[in-house]
């Protein structure tokens, strides 16, 4: 009698598994019998044409495309048709507001660059409007701006000294601008728009803070009046130059004079902020106060009493600059160098202001397309005296306040610069040099992003890392230290991250099939005399498989040390290999090594779920033939089934 | 009437909702409620530890502890105490064939090395008596080695000229010796075996099979009796300056004498090969070869008819070279550069060599001391006249061949070759270079692994790669090229791998919950008005993050295209991220953006499994309470119950 329930019993378990048996071997016989994976090469040409060729579209009758074609290289041609009174009024209402601030900075950021101030202005009468016929974005402000001016002058003064040969540092400005362009119009029609992505955020967050203190503190020359001045850009040097002057000869009127505008620009922005309607109050201030302190100095003639003045001022429409590229010097290989940074540093603040804004006004903007416009507008700046130029932060959010419609406003702000150029640069002859560094300090705040630090510090802190190693290496080294920090430091550490070994011991959550880590889910249950871990790392390779295995085989000893009290001895090893994409010869060879060790100790290696290349390479090194194909499941679940039975049958045996 | 049913199934259908629903929420918030990851900075400490510490041992008293310690430093106070007679039989007569082989071996090396021949007997006495009390492999035969012997030369002649300053360049390689030993010492001491697997299987392979084609090269000058030779190692410089020194002066009866001795010692090989037994007549050949051909030289004086001898061949003990070792020079920075160069790829040889014995006769082989013990070894050498020593492949197989029992084998190697510089240098005077040439050439082609090759040719095509670069680096390139080629495209291979922007869609397996890949598994069904995508990469960060994005949108575009014949248009997106161990902070910014985008086409996004890492910086970003709480989900399945309810009550309200 009492050997009839069990037998019973026996039975209904015996139909279960028959049932349960069918399911699982049908699922790891679906594992085990997939077609083979596209070949590698195939993958990769797949994913170049995908990346270098565009989306296929309708096709189109074959007149209309060559227009279509015209339509996509010259957007104006597009939007032109439906182009009205009132949204020019609009445009040139932001074009004058533009202008009235980009005057300023040009001469500013001319200076920043070691140019004579109408390079300055030149940049922003072509390069505009060759972007407003190319670019498709509706609201971005072209012309020169703070950081490609520090990154030229920057990388170039270590080439050549511009105060010892203003001409061949001028060249070679025009060269590394023609070299910008020439990169961005290849990058733009290669579809190689996903090198910008190689900066990321925190990199960018990082590297725009450092820039921006450098910028300032560069600054200090014109506030302070010094004659001479250090060419590095480094805080160390940078602080020392200034002491160093301080012992000499300052003028502390340039000070007085600088300090005071660069208040009153800052309280008319906070004006500004406050009272949105007075936006044009901040975008006007730069202008009244050049005006100004060029009257003041004029009036006071102060400029014999210390205060530096512009002096050099050419006007007249940009002359060519055709025969001043210098493509057979010995220095053409490190302009073209400093052409590929610019053309990167320049592409990613474009892009990231063009963007931001469009994606305010709810439309799309085509990176690559982009890339192009910016290439060919700079390609024709250095050919007619323009250094390299692009979207601007605060030119662009100005333009955006002040109501542009189209790029029209731009072309508005093309032509007054022009004007300015042709009838009013002997006017700027005494504007005060500490006035234009006190416009490119007061632009500067922009620059300098505490809330998305704080962000990346909050999300990621080794992303932060990032953004603190561009930032430190800007401010201590040199730009080009800050970018390399950045790069190394990002893809040291994916690096890291995928050949980090990394296994989770893993459980069942209760009343469910699910198995997850231990730690992570509290709920999950480990089950006796069965040690299920999972690979964390995508990649199974040369770097971590030995480690993974020395992990894995150390965690079957805890398991076997801590489990003898309660006698469940180990019977079966349960690998997870959901998340590992990619094996190799040596990740192979790991697992064979790990499959002897644990068949020596006695205990099972029960695969689980390998992914398409694994299982194609285990099939290809026998690796599944000498485990056994039975020893393959598709779920963890499947796996704990034929381990909990061979151990019930081996506490039978016993 | 018609009602009823109808009724009556919706509830019940809204009773099975609710069972089911109660376990998804239930499971969705054991995935919100995790606790916190550990932080970055305690993940890296406690790897770290594991990595740099051993593992914790069960407490002795202390006086046990110091002998332990000497115990696990001279592993020799172990096995020595049960040392029996029997085992020295055994061990005395693998020594001898071991020296019978290594006198000639060391010799030709030392030639390789561009030193006097003297050496690299100096080097088979010292290091392998420091070995055998520190080491712990028993079978390893310690001496020079073909390629460390070439590193040093090809790496070394670039800086000092062996020809035209032998003094300099011999103390720089005692002073390269001292710093490999010292690295070697200080990766063990430190726990950083792991260093060696940096090198992959595939990369040694290439680099090996490369080293000994560039080796057979270099013996072209000793075959062919040529006095002048070049000192680079690329396989174009070798056959122009064989070409240039063909049409000079050369002597055939070197390449008469070093051939028929080479076909020698190859007949030998290929008779051990065939029996068993007769393994000592391949290792006992080259010093036949080398008394024969000596005799035949000193008989014939066939010195004097162009045939090229040794000369130079200082006897008597090592002397010491405390005093020629070289720390102040400008070549100092080199040395060091040299010596790390060495120290891997001679840890690798003698960490590959000795695991491998070890795993034959089953015993375990701790990386750290036997790197420790090399260290030490070398140490000693540079202050004892010694050249780099290492583990020697062909060696170490004669020496387990000859039936060793335990390093003692060394020992009587050592004393052997000892004997042979005090009594018996005289007599080598007259040793052919030719016959040195053919030695190294017959152990050749142990290094080239045609099947290896073929093995990772067949399992993994990127890999293949990685051995085919490393083989041409050193072959066309320099050692130092090939070594740097294979690193590179190893880790380039890794980053490609992590950050490739790679999606998969999913579909459910038929008769279960389980959801794979459609391409991969062809039974599993894509479910209408849902697409579920999965994402591949290990890692979602900057260098991918928006390339995924564009990926998924485009899979939205096309499914919606596709579908809209069957009116099936696309309701929610599901997003397995099981995949994704870790986020960055452009990941999530691309997170937000897919978001935006996908609810700008009323479609809905729903995550599932995010990892731990994943799940953490999601909330701390906001992006959790963005979607609702409710959006996530710990598996597909009860995403696309959601899911297919919220389609139901959208077709219900049209």
């Amino acid at each position: 009698m009492s050997n009839m329930p069990a037998d019973n019993s026996m039975t209904e378990l015996q139909l279960l598994d028959a049932d349960t048996a069918t399911g699982r071997s049908e699922r790891a016989k679906w594992l085990l019998t997939s077609p083979d994976p596209p070949a590698p090469w195939h993958q990769l040409f797949s994913s170049i044409k995908q990346t270098l060729l565009p989306q296929p579209k309708p096709k189109q009758p074959r007149p209309n495309r060559s227009f279509l074609f015209m339509q996509t290289l010259f957007p104006i041609l597009k939007w032109g048709k439906n182009y009205k009174a009132a949204m020019f009024k609009n445009d040139l209402l932001a074009g004058l507001t533009l202008a009235s601030l980009c005057i300023p900075q040009s001469i500013g950021y001319a200076n920043l660059a070691k140019m004579d101030p109408q390079y300055g202005l030149y940049t922003s009468v072509i390069p505009p409007l060759i972007y407003a016929v190319m670019g498709s974005s509706r609201e971005i402000a072209i012309g020169p701006v703070a950081v490609v001016s520090l990154l030229l002058s920057a990388m170039i003064s270590k080439v050549i000294d511009p105060s010892v040969d203003p001409v061949t540092y001028r060249r070679t400005v025009f060269t590394v601008t023609f070299f910008t362009g020439a990169f961005q119009t290849l990058f733009g029609v290669f579809r190689l728009g996903f090198l910008v992505d190689f900066l990321s955020h925190a990199a960018i967050v990082g590297f725009m803070g450092g820039a921006a203190i450098v910028i300032g503190l560069q600054q200090l020359k014109g506030l302070l009046g010094l004659s001479h001045f250090t060419s590095k850009t480094d805080v160390v040097s940078v602080f020392g130059a200034v002491i160093k002057a301080l012992h000499q000869q300052w003028y502390p009127l340039n000070a007085v004079l600088g300090c005071s505008f660069l208040i009153f620009i800052l309280i008319t922005r906070f004006i500004g902020q406050r009272n949105r309607k007075l936006f044009w109050l901040p975008a006007m201030a730069p202008l009244f106060s050049v005006i100004l302190s060029t009257l003041i100095v004029y009036l006071s003639k102060a400029d014999e009493h210390g205060i530096k003045i512009v002096k050099h001022f050419k006007g007249g429409l940009n002359p060519t600059s055709v025969h001043q590229l210098n493509f057979g010097g010995p220095h053409v290989g490190e302009a073209a160098k400093i052409g590929l940074i610019c053309a990167l540093i320049a592409l990613t603040e474009a892009i990231a202001v063009g963007r931001s804004f469009a994606s305010i006004k709810g439309y799309h903007l085509d990176g690559n397309k982009e890339m192009v416009a910016m290439g060919f507008m700079n390609v024709i700046g250095s050919l007619t005296s323009c250094y390299t130029a692009t979207g601007s932060f605060s030119r662009t959010a100005v333009n955006y306040s002040a109501g542009c419609e189209t790029v029209v406003s731009n072309i508005v702000m093309s032509i007054t610069v022009l004007i300015c150029l042709l009838f009013f640069t002997k006017l700027l002859y005494y504007t005060p040099l500490a006035i234009l560094a006190s416009i490119i300090l007061s632009a500067l705040p922009g620059l300098i992003d505490l809330h998305a630090a704080y962000n990346i510090w909050k999300v990621d802190k080794l992303d932060f890392m990032v953004c603190l190693g561009a930032f430190l290496g800007v401010l201590f080294g040199s730009v080009e230290i800050g970018l390399l920090v950045a790069v190394i430091v990002s893809f040291g550490k994916i690096m890291v991250s995928s050949i980090k070994p990394s296994t989770e011991v893993v459980g069942r959550l209760p009343g469910t099939d699910l198995f997850c880590n231990i730690v992570q889910y509290p709920v999950a249950n480990k089950i006796s005399g069965i040690l299920i871990t999972r690979i964390n790392s995508g990649t199974l390779c040369f770097a971590n498989a030995s480690f993974i295995r020395e992990r894995i085989l150390r965690s079957v000893t805890d398991e076997n040390n801590t489990d003898e009290s309660s006698k469940g001895r180990l019977h079966v090893l349960v690998l997870d290999m959901t998340n590992v994409m990619n094996i190799d010869t040596s990740g192979i060879h790991a697992m064979e090594e790990l499959y002897k060790q644990l068949i020596a100790q006695g205990i099972e290696l029960a695969v689980v779920n390998p992914r398409w290349q694994v299982i194609t390479k285990m099939k290809a090194a026998k690796f599944v033939e000498k485990i056994g194909a039975n020893w393959i499941f598709l779920t963890i679940g499947d796996a704990v089934d034929v381990a909990l039975r061979l151990k019930i049958n081996g506490l039978n045996n016993c």
